[in-house]
This record gives C-alpha cells, sequence and structure tokens, in this order.
C-alpha cells in the first residue's frame, strides 16, 4: 500500500486538525459554518466500494462528529455529504446549519461567501475535538 | 408509533418505486441524472440519532443503491448526501454524476434544469431495481 497522500486541494482550502481512527479530520477554512469534514485513509473514492469493517469505522466517525456539532454549536440540520466532484479523494462533509447561516437553505457547496478562522479560533476548535472525542489525536501545529 | 407519511415535497417531486428494508426508494423526476432517494420510515431527522442497527440498514441500503448505479448508468462519480435544509424528513441521495451531465462539477442540488421521465422510462427503471435488488419490493403502480 502506498503512502496515503492528502489532495492538495483539500490541503489548501482546509486546516488538518488531526486524525481520527481512519480519516484524517479537517476544517473548512470558512468560519461562516461550522463544516469539517473526514478525509478516510483509503484508496477507493466511493463508500460502497470499501471493505465493511472500514465502513463501519466511518461511520461512526460521522456519529461523533455530528453529535459534536449539535452540542458545541446551534444547528438546525447537519448536511452529510460524499461528493467529490472536484476532488475525487473520499472525503465526506459534516456541516452544522442554521436558518439564519449565509447560503440557507442552499448547500454550501459552490456557495462564494468565505470568513477565514483566526490561529487563535482554529485552536479553540481543536481543543474542544479533544476535549470530546476520545479518538481524536490532535496535529502538533493546534496544541 | 405514529403512520409513516412521506413529506409532500418528496411526494410531489419524486416517484415513490417502492420499498427497501427500512426505506422508500424514490427517483427524482429529472431524467438528467440517475437520482435516487432513499427514505428510511423513521422519526429522526438525523442519521446519528439513528440506532446502530437502523443505521447498518440504511447503510446496507446504500451500499446497494450504490451499486446499481454503477453497474445501470455511466458515472465518473456517486454524490451520496443527506442535506435536508428544505424537507427536514431524513433522506439521503444517491446521485450518479458524470462530467457530461447538465450541471457537472457542480451539486444538483439547487441546479435548475429538468427534464420529467415518461412513464415507460420509470416502468424500466424499477424493473431492473427489482432485478437487483434483492431487498426491494416494487409498488403496485409501477408494475
Amino acid at each position: 500500500m502506498t503512502e496515503f497522500r492528502l489532495d492538495p486541494k483539500l490541503d489548501s482550502d482546509c486546516f488538518t486538525l488531526g486524525k481520527m481512527q481512519i480519516s484524517q479530520l479537517l476544517l473548512m477554512n470558512n468560519a461562516l459554518a461550522p463544516w469539517f469534514i473526514l478525509v478516510p485513509e483509503v484508496e477507493a473514492a466511493e463508500l460502497y466500494q470499501l471493505d465493511n469493517d472500514i465502513q463501519q469505522q466511518i461511520l461512526a466517525e460521522i456519529n461523533q462528529l455530528s453529535e459534536f456539532i449539535t452540542q458545541e454549536y446551534i444547528t438546525d440540520k447537519l448536511n452529510v455529504a460524499a461528493i467529490g466532484n472536484i476532488v475525487n479523494q473520499l472525503h465526506i462533509h459534516i456541516v452544522g446549519r442554521t436558518k439564519s447561516d449565509f447560503c440557507w437553505p442552499n448547500v454550501v457547496w459552490g456557495a462564494d461567501q468565505k470568513k477565514t478562522y483566526s490561529d487563535q479560533e482554529v485552536k479553540n476548535i481543536t481543543r474542544k475535538l479533544k476535549n470530546s472525542l476520545a479518538t481524536f489525536t490532535v496535529l502538533e501545529t493546534y496544541t
């Protein structure tokens, strides 16, 4: 198996906060919504192509992130999606949405508006993730 | 438990083709992409709120539909998403996408272009689903 490499576009659009059991955990650099991305360290581009045990790990991670977002943010709805039209590498968006957010009720994908995070904001989010998620390991950059 | 009722907007936008193990299987009435929707007959609006055994059934249905779409259509990517900003009732989109389709690489949600299916086309798709999916029961309308 070749070494896993994060897609360059994901790398430039997001902060790579750390690692869950099987996925890298990214934060989209757009403070207009709590927008997290799981990137399973696998070669397949589609969820259905993965072995059951890998799917189970990803499902568990989605559940953990979903609970985290609804606990830490005010949300009316979660948007959970594996799209991959622009970045082929398998990645799952988990986005907390509110009825007053920047593009409600439209989807965030393709919406132009953006507000970058400060370093301190990213560190705060990372700390909260570390306190909430048992299987999350923080990258040194964000400790 | 109250009787499950399909959301009126899903009902008007889609054909309800039949029933999987836990979900109703819908076809979006837009022939510009193979666009299926699973509507689990549950009350929760979010996947993470469901018991593990229900999640497993939904995951199995997503896998079956994903395989069906990639076998029956030419696709470059699957888009699998639980959004629910407009229709709150839990529903999972599974859409086969190609690089030459009507809105690539954008997402289908919010795209305006539309081509309705003929009755015969819907019946053909339903027949293929029946031949491919072990747990699929066709609604009488489409036999």
